[in-house]
């Protein structure tokens, strides 16, 4: 069935109920111009929106319209994870082609409904429009936190270490997969795939080392680790240093680097949309709760880098003891390509 | 000078230069991965999110940027305003074609920024990445409202009167003299034009009626009065009564329908993006009020019809005695088409 035979209303009726009851705190969900909660007593207010775009962040070759909505709703709940805050409302907003089926457009939402529901995220309201070409989807998701309790980008302190939850390079590993079936068996590289497709977003995970340790900064994974770095080190008037041989990257995206003669090491500094977390803090503190965390959420936890005083700059320590510039790595949307400048050298 | 000279970041730095130092309740701006604020004590947190899509809700033919800025931003403080709530914060996510010169994009951000400011109400993220076809801007407003004074679309009473701020049909007669420059000069009808490309959502009004009247129910003008009264009816699970001869067309409408051999009732009826208040109250109070509110505003509130029985259905009563079924206007997106059925006899 086409949105078009449906209408504007019919398909709203059909998105709400996909949505379900609202939770208990909403006063107004989805049906009257606003939706509105009681607000948290005594916390702050965290609000992040993302948009994703046919053709610039994602093709329809690759993802499901139930997976697409699991990675848009995804990257704005790994944006709550970044600043250590409990995601609690979502609102959507779609421009849709006309042509689109309305299994589709149910199947995109039953895809954020179900990523949301995990974390008790309600969908309370949205704008649902036309397309004359391709779909935008942009969620806004709000949350709280506790005002002692929020972790910015700004923060890291000299002699702080860095460290990254989980693998990096693993969504770009998977994207590779994707977009080369003639040498790629997808069945053969399922965690590479499925972060791609279906990321988790570490909200659990970033709650739980805000309650155990003094984070002095973080930063979620959606651009590379080395363009990441660099935000950390520029909001904090630090400099910093990645070590190359520490940095996770799983045997499954060295063996999907391997066949397209890359550098894994480039996946996990350039590649974007991990959607892991790094943060800043003292070491010792991370190693006590390691055991912990990695039991709790299956996770590995690994130190990657030391911060340094602003003056040393953003290093690259290499597996054979030189140090290098950090490559410049990173999405730039608007020259519309991935910048990659690397190789001993041609640091910036 | 184009976007993609300066890139993502260098346009998000000129951007956040527009939208100003955040508010004293702003704890975490533009430049992390979240916007964070401190929660309103005892109230009810607010959300709405509407969307603008190149193409479908505007063509770069009759708006300037700062124009359309500014008209996004009022499409959402509108919605804020349907509920009786104040506005607060404003987060802002745009695809953009990369052709864009970058000076279109800040004066689109100004138009934004002056008619926000105007409220109080910071912009304080958002997300900005490119389109490889036309622009979408989707904005989210967070506002709040003491829980007991939020006005719902539910909620009218048989017996209460409906009212409506301002003129209706103003902005599609604005449409009809920007989109036939060939008989009309647009400075010959600055009200409509106004109204069209630069409309004032109601905010003040919407909270002073607040203060003084016991609203039942309302909505704001963003589909034509017949949508909107249907909406209240629907939702109130009552009929209503619109009088034809009551509803405020201005005289610079009516010219433009007599000059398009138009009916000027079917601009107010089924033309859209008025921006104006429809809402529920008992008559007399409303008229209590009613100096004030004009002395104070400088608009006109008027007595459109009244609340029926449900069985009673929703009426337009004719200006030649006859009572007829209103009729259903509006416009429906995924039609891609404005339904409007009219006419003695042709009503749903």
């Amino acid at each position: 069935m086409r949105i078009s035979e449906i209408g504007e209303f019919g398909l709203i009726a059909r998105l709400k109920a996909i949505c379900g009851e609202p939770r208990a705190d909403v006063v107004v969900g989805i049906d009257d111009d606003a939706a509105a909660f009681r607000a948290p007593e005594g916390e702050l207010e965290v609000v992040t929106t993302d948009a994703l775009v046919e053709g610039v962040h994602f093709l329809w070759d690759y993802f499901s319209p139930y997976q697409l909505g699991w990675r848009s709703m995804a990257a704005n709940l790994s944006d709550m994870a970044a600043m250590a805050a409990e995601p609690q409302f979502a609102v959507v907003s779609v421009a849709l082609p006309p042509s689109m089926s309305v299994e589709a457009v149910e199947d995109m939402y039953r895809g954020m409904v179900d990523l949301a529901g995990r974390y008790g995220v309600g969908i309370v309201g949205g704008d649902t429009t036309t397309s004359p070409r391709g779909m935008f989807l942009s969620i806004t998701v709000i949350g709280k936190a506790p005002a002692n309790r929020l972790v910015r980008r700004a923060g890291a302190r000299v002699g702080d270490a860095l460290f990254v939850t989980g693998y990096l390079g693993q969504s770009h590993a998977g994207l590779m997969v994707l977009s080369t079936p003639t040498r790629f068996a997808k069945q053969e590289f399922p965690s590479v795939v499925q972060r791609h497709l279906q990321p988790m977003p570490r909200v659990e995970e970033a709650i739980f080392l805000r309650e155990h340790v003094n984070l002095s900064s973080m930063i979620d994974v959606s651009d590379g680790l080395a363009s990441e770095v660099r935000h950390l080190s520029r909001l904090g008037g630090v400099g910093a240093v990645i070590v190359e041989e520490a940095i996770p990257v799983s045997p499954e995206a060295r063996r999907v680097a391997a066949a397209m003669g890359h550098d894994a090491r480039d996946y996990a500094l350039g590649g974007g949309e991990d959607f892991e977390l790094l943060f800043t803090a003292r070491k010792e503190e991370v190693e006590r709760i390691l055991p912990r965390f990695e039991e709790r959420f299956g996770l590995a936890l690994t130190a990657v880098g030391e911060i340094l005083p602003a003056h040393q700059g953003v290093k690259l320590y290499l597996a054979d003891g030189h140090l290098q510039a950090l490559p410049v790595a990173g999405w730039n949307h608007f020259a519309g390509k991935r910048h990659c400048r690397r190789g001993r050298g041609s640091g910036s």
